[in-house]
């Protein structure tokens, strides 16, 4: 992207990894070349200066997010962010780079996919991007094809999916070739990790027990099933010495066994998603259906609620190691293709606009809310006490920047 | 208790250990003679033979409540659950027993101590009761008064404090010599676990920062103050050999800390009580006063509304051990002591009447509540989803008598 | 089995479940009519009365062993201890029951399996035994056999193998349906747990990069092998609420999974076995082959030497919940079919007449070993440190019978 | 120090944090100017330009030795290595800054301990150096001086012993207020986290039983007192929101408490050093007495021999943070003060020159050691089982640099 020649932000609050301060930047030719208090030359701005006020912001890095899913075709629709509205969403929300996911059918030639999803991508983009590609069936096709991708394209992870049987899922054997290959050619390993056939014999028996609704979507496939799949992958991967990395960790969990998997030496790297960290699955029981509908994604957020906080935790002890959003949107028509049956409610979240801000709101600072009580019965006194569990424990890790 | 000379309990559920059944019973002179289905003869009940309808009831064992304060002194107050009402409440929900606790104040007899409870209770109990006794402050003389009690007074249990500091509370040298000396004379040691020095500290803070509700009190001595406790009481226990019981698990911290010490090898066991297994802690928040500070114990209920089931399920597993109550009961008037200042708000609950109940609903039996949902916008259709997430997930140990 | 009208066991130490201490044993007809001190008649022993001397040994209830396979055709061989054999050597240990293993081919009939069994076993049997029976692959007529089995034959328990790759492995959904069954039909579900797949090319592996020996039996099948597979036969059971019990658990890590299923309220057993209680997989590293190969068996014992003692702790602890064997014993000629390839070599260890003297000798009472140490050069002192840690740390668990 | 005013490196591996490779390094002036291939102009090194023939070496950044005691003046001796001798074996080892410890008397002032400390260091060292200074007592003044340390003396971080009572030990209040105070401003509080109470009654109980070899050491302070006081330690420091650093983290249960607690979201650090990483405690038990008085150090090495490979996962997952070493060597001399009772032997290991080597060969590289055989009796074959477990496991993260 072409930046202005000559930039001065002025008065943000200049986050680092370490330690964050109200500061200008004066930016030259897209480069940071000055940190510093008043940078703005006496007179004031020069010509071939531009000048942005950003006073009562935070001025970050841009941030990458590492799972998108733009104008993608799945389950009978479309995920409606195209690479054009979603790659803006992405920089409203101070991300500029995102990785989106070429996905071949089953038979498919990933090189072909790959080429697909750059003709959609390349002509809308608003912020960087880069492509994983899916590994869906496994020949000696695939094999080569992993190999050209990675020499000759650019790519460097490959996802393969434990779930969605008949659709992309792969076999454990599957799995264990496509990690060898993974070894072998210098790519990371990508899984997502569910046991699809416990998924399908669970939306069977859902349906059967009368369960239509959003609610079924998590019911047939609880936090066990990931987790299972989670041990499984990084169990198989570790069998040929293939680092792993298993994208959006929903659940409590798996994100232990992933934990667990690091202490103990294993190379494996987790991504909670901004779904993941800034809500829960307690609104598969909404009352209303689009509200839940629009929650539905694979692997459902959890019904515990203390999901986001540990997930947090883990993100910032690097037990978790990346964040990103599985951002695939369907607006209420899609939606509603599952009405009757929620194994036909296209899965997807939001999430690429709002993931920086969901991970500053909840991992770095966080807003107390006062209650109020009513006093002993016959007593005039008016308590104090306004203050509530967050303010009186406040100073862990979250309150990093003070 | 005198029984009649011949009973019959007809109809009932019979519930053991394995199993139960709709059956009679058959009691002659206190002992169950005969279980069986139609035990009443065709003519009637004869002369001598009471008959019990015990249709659409259980008939259970006696419980035993392995934790009660009745009409005790303290915080300025006594319970107002003398031994009488105490024990009626007791018998009325299934109890049978109770074991109570004789505390001597610092600097006191042991023996009088325990003469005192006894003098207390035996003109009113209407059930069996024992008593542990606590050890507050050590001399030669509580170790030879230990040894007393044990041999000449029926007593095999001694509790000691890490709490209620300048009060009970016994340093860590005192644990270990108390612990020695259990494991000497054959007796078990019992702790009530949490950390004193950071309570007192904890509240000097809460009420500088203006907090004086009931929150206060949970604020102040957070899980990790009792796991925390927890830990150092096996720690200490186990250089001595010394078998330990941990009084009223409140959070689940520190059952973990017990059950990991359990898979240790470590001879410990757990008592979670009727109000950590049937409620949780966010009651502490409560607009109405009286509402919270009438869940004000020590250790408190805990905020994480995961926390019952969390002990249920180590509880099903023998990880924890037994269930008492902590039944120390104070009226409104009572806890409003306190209304100004949470730690003056006498500490206890309720539960003596309640725990059998409490763990049969908890423990063995669930019933699951029907929602219901908005229909997508626009849609007539009525949707079938009416089954939680309770009946899909059904099955699990709960549902051993089904 | 016909017991003498009346014996008298003099002198030993009886052992019950909470308490030992030598006293007399008094049995009539089979029954145990009395216990207590000198019982025998002043005169000495009467007409008919058997008096058997058991001072300085310990008077135990028989014990059973959850799992053997005598003379079971396996890897081109016969476990050589025929069902007489074998069952001698329960006896001779203590073990007065077994519960051998009726394993049909792939496609074949289940009830003709039992049947072949009995006709091996009654002859020959000196104790009592019963079967599980095996599902080894799956269609109509096995789920109707299942409930045959059950309903005409007695049996009650069902064994599925995630391992032994197109010899006795199911799939994941076979396990689903087997499962499901069991818990339709009110059986015990069983597996063995290890990743077939992952033994298969890890055997492929080891084999390629020369390693022949018997190492390589537990390098190519290493503990996350087994855990996986555990945790995955835990998720498929809850997911149709049925029961489990894992057969030989070998290894710390499937333990821990078992453990941990237990604590969230999973209704599943382990079963560690005399092997994994005794000893450790270290053997397949020693120096002589056979020494090496008579511990190869299926899950493999693991190099980790502080095994047995874990798996001890979850015993003592009730994480793991019975005892067997897996008794399937071959002798050197039978174990040199894998000289040049340890795939070949046929798997099973004794363990049937040793099982209550090592589970007494490591989870009742243990022996320390003395040390010795040169003094500090130049000195003469000589150093009294005699004491081990074992010693020192006595007082565990262990020491429950002092 | 003065650098060369230009210096090339010449085919070393260059190591960095993600990557290794052979290469020439160009250092002008101290700083690293070019790294690249062939750097040395074709007509040889001109005139100022020194080479450095590093072919067949690692070219490392320097460490920092977080934790030394030289010339420590402690148990009736003084370590041996001053702190000339002490940071000549650093840079020996690649280390080129040391973090010592000014530690007070009790009752003494900590500037004056500091100035001490300095007055002993300046002359003498020949690398980098820094201070953390202990606080032993807690006063107005102790109060006073942290502050006035951290403003005008460039000190940063405190340490608190929880173990050697009577000495340097500190109660859990004074802890309390020492976190608290480092909390305000603005320095790191450090723990030596033992037990000091149950260390004191150990080693009284070891010498009791007879056990006066360094085996006691171990003994009288096992794992479980170290954990203890960790998790004592995370709970206060916790209360006053205080950041930790948990130094020489010895044992597992003490790592899995500071990896458990920052799963937790707590900000706290471990620091293995290079004895727990490299080593074990079954040298306590070894016949020669001077070579177990040698690893004698406070909190002990630990008899599990498989603690080095845990804390060195754990150090490469972050959950353990930096190394150090302890080191605070005394000759066997001065190690004979505690021939007859292990509780005079001056604590301490070397270390300081080992530190990086042990890094790299435990966490970065192995050697995998080939075994031999016996063959089959009777069998002329010879096996070709020659590769252990350790080339067939090859593949986590140790092998990042192949």
């Amino acid at each position: 992207m072409a930046a202005p020649s000559r930039l001065l932000i002025r008065g943000g609050r200049v986050v680092n990894d370490d330690f964050s301060e109200v500061a200008d930047v004066l930016v030259e030719d897209g480069v940071v070349r000055a940190l510093g208090h008043d940078l703005l030359p006496p007179g004031g701005a020069p010509a071939g200066l531009r000048v942005l006020d950003a006073a009562g912001k935070l001025v970050l890095p841009g941030g990458i997010d590492t799972h998108t899913h733009m104008q993608f075709p799945f389950m009978g629709s479309r995920s409606i962010d195209d690479f054009h509205q979603g790659t803006k969403a992405a920089l409203s929300g101070g991300t500029t780079m995102i990785i989106d996911f070429a996905i071949p059918q089953k038979g498919g030639s990933l090189i072909e996919a790959f080429e697909t999803w750059r003709s959609w991508a390349d002509p809308k983009v608003c912020c960087d991007y880069s492509l994983h590609v899916a590994v869906t069936w496994w020949s000696d096709q695939v094999k080569e094809e992993m190999k050209i991708l990675v020499q000759d394209k650019g790519v460097n992870s490959f996802k393969m999916f434990m779930a969605y049987k008949d659709l992309y899922m792969v076999t454990d054997l599957e799995l264990y070739e496509a990690f060898s290959r993974c070894k072998e050619i210098g790519a990371i390993a990508q899984v997502h990790a569910e046991n699809g056939d416990l998924i399908a014999e669970g939306a069977k028996k859902m349906l059967a027990l009368g369960i239509t609704g959003p609610e079924g979507h998590e019911l047939c496939r609880p936090e066990a099933v990931e987790a299972e799949a989670t041990l499984r992958a990084i169990t198989i991967a570790s069998a040929v010495n293939c680092p792993l990395y298993i994208v959006h960790v929903m659940s409590k969990s798996a994100a232990k066994v992933i934990a667990d998997a690091r202490r103990d030496g294993k190379v494996v790297y987790g991504e909670p998603i901004a779904a993941s960290l800034g809500t829960d699955g307690t609104h598969y029981w909404n009352k209303e259906w689009h509200h839940a509908a629009h929650h539905v994604m694979g692997p459902p957020l959890r019904p515990d609620p203390s999901t986001p906080d540990f997930l947090m935790n883990l993100l910032a002890n690097d037990d978790l190691t990346t964040t990103g959003t599985d951002n695939c949107t369907f607006n209420t028509c899609q939606k509603a293709l599952g009405k009757d049956d929620f194994t036909k409610i296209p899965n997807g979240v939001n999430g690429v606009e709002d993931r920086m801000s969901v991970i500053w709101e909840k991992g770095v600072t966080c807003t107390p809310t006062p209650v109020e009580r009513a006093p002993y019965k016959g007593e005039v006194a008016t308590l104090k006490s306004r203050v509530t569990k967050e303010d009186a424990t406040a100073g862990t890790r979250k309150q990093a920047h003070p």
